[in-house]
């Protein structure tokens, strides 16, 4: 059986192309970042950059390709964002209608692909500072909730932020704030820390996306903002065609997740 | 005589609206960060913005206004960039036609403002860790150069990266390393050190923007990436029209310098 994990990005891309690879990408090519994807037309383009901006920390842009252009240049320049990842999510006028592996036919000549980094970035680091993750040993999806805490609104593009949750003792919550501030390119330090009611979340138990995950004696939640936030915010205001990744299906760039570090 | 230093930004905003400060910004409202401001008109605004995106380091993007609003509300939110500045310089077709103290008349509907992090941020904890600034102790502009280091072109924009210079010991080097680190939203890290013409500096003592400062005995060139790339590179694709600060003549914001810090 092949390591999915010792293979170079451009390898793992290769199988993901063919449909050979068709699952979530979780633990491929190890060290190297993996992204979330946002496509939109041209039309909504600037608005949705100009958000990504104004909310760098739910949405911490790896790369914007020209309009037109399926290639992520700057994070994977032999990449093909129309093929590229394992499964992709068709919205129309806010609405998911269907599921593909491969965009070819959908993709228009006034597209713009935003690539927007995530998690799993700063979840290495953390592994090996010692700090344990939940999600990571409960071997399921990390848990997401959508707050009170308002995005700042960029055009048509509004909504609330979305954080992912991960219990720790308060000496690891600690650790992993100065971790987590070393990547500001992948949402950075955590937003809040505690009661979950103070960003507006009614019940831990039951997260808005992703799986509930157990906490131990003495643990307290820490919250970081989540790449989902641009995802559920373009798809409130409908634009006619959005295309994402599915969840877990993750863009595999060439850049090491080090490269993000800014200490 | 009043202390310009002491005011709060609103009331030096007020001043300078009110053509009652006229001159160089430099020491205003210390304590809070200060922008270089560009103004294009919409038709231009997604390629510069990406243009920022992908040259964080020359081009970091504290605000950009809602295309036709003058109200960089991110940093700002009482300002009006068309008149809080004390000299703006006009540009048509790449060429400088004129410099004026408000620029209401010249407003457009459809233009965008960009406001992009300064140097001046990350001088005031090199100061404060003892770590002695050329230009300031000279009283002059900080030396500036053209390099062979190509920016990341996107749509009609490109050019090479310009960088401000500072000399310091090889101790101070080190730890301004650190401390500029800690500012990725004003250019961050230092881009080199040492022997200019690795860069394509052919002489030290001959900025190509800004004065020449003297070194003294045992200390080297420290290199930053410098937030007069865009101006360049903006003047250089010949946009019908852009707006900027004179130099020197910045905008005061409403954010505190460690506002800014990661760590």
């Amino acid at each position: 059986m092949v390591n999915y994990g010792m293979l170079e990005p451009k390898e793992i891309r290769e199988l993901i192309r063919n449909q050979e690879i068709t699952g979530p990408t979780a633990g491929m090519s190890k060290g190297n970042t993996q992204a979330n994807l946002v496509i939109l037309k041209k039309e909504h383009a600037f608005d949705f950059l100009l958000f990504c901006q104004r909310n760098p920390k739910s949405c911490p842009l790896l790369d914007v390709t020209e309009p037109g252009s399926y290639i992520p240049a700057m994070i994977a320049e032999n990449a093909d964002i129309r093929k590229d990842i394992p499964k992709y999510r068709i919205y129309r006028n806010g609405v998911f209608t269907e599921e593909v592996a491969d965009i070819t036919e959908y993709w228009e000549d006034d597209m713009v692909g935003f690539l927007i980094g995530c998690s799993f970035t700063f979840e290495t680091p953390l592994l090996e500072s010692g700090i344990p993750i939940r999600h990571i040993e409960e071997n399921c999806n990390v848990p997401m909730y959508k707050t009170n805490i308002m995005s700042n609104k960029a055009g048509m593009f509004e909504g609330p932020t979305v954080v992912s949750m991960r219990p720790m003792t308060p000496e690891d919550a600690i650790r992993a704030v100065q971790i987590t501030s070393r990547f500001p390119a992948v949402h950075g330090a955590p937003i809040h820390i505690g009661d979950p009611g103070q960003i507006g979340i009614k019940d831990i138990t039951k997260p808005d996306f992703g799986d509930a995950v157990p906490f131990k004696s003495g643990e307290v939640p820490v919250f970081w903002a989540c790449g989902v936030t641009p995802q559920a915010v373009a798809m409130e205001s409908k634009p006619s065609i959005m295309i994402t990744h599915a969840p877990g299906h993750m863009f595999i760039s060439d850049i090491k997740d080090e490269a993000f570090s800014v200490l």
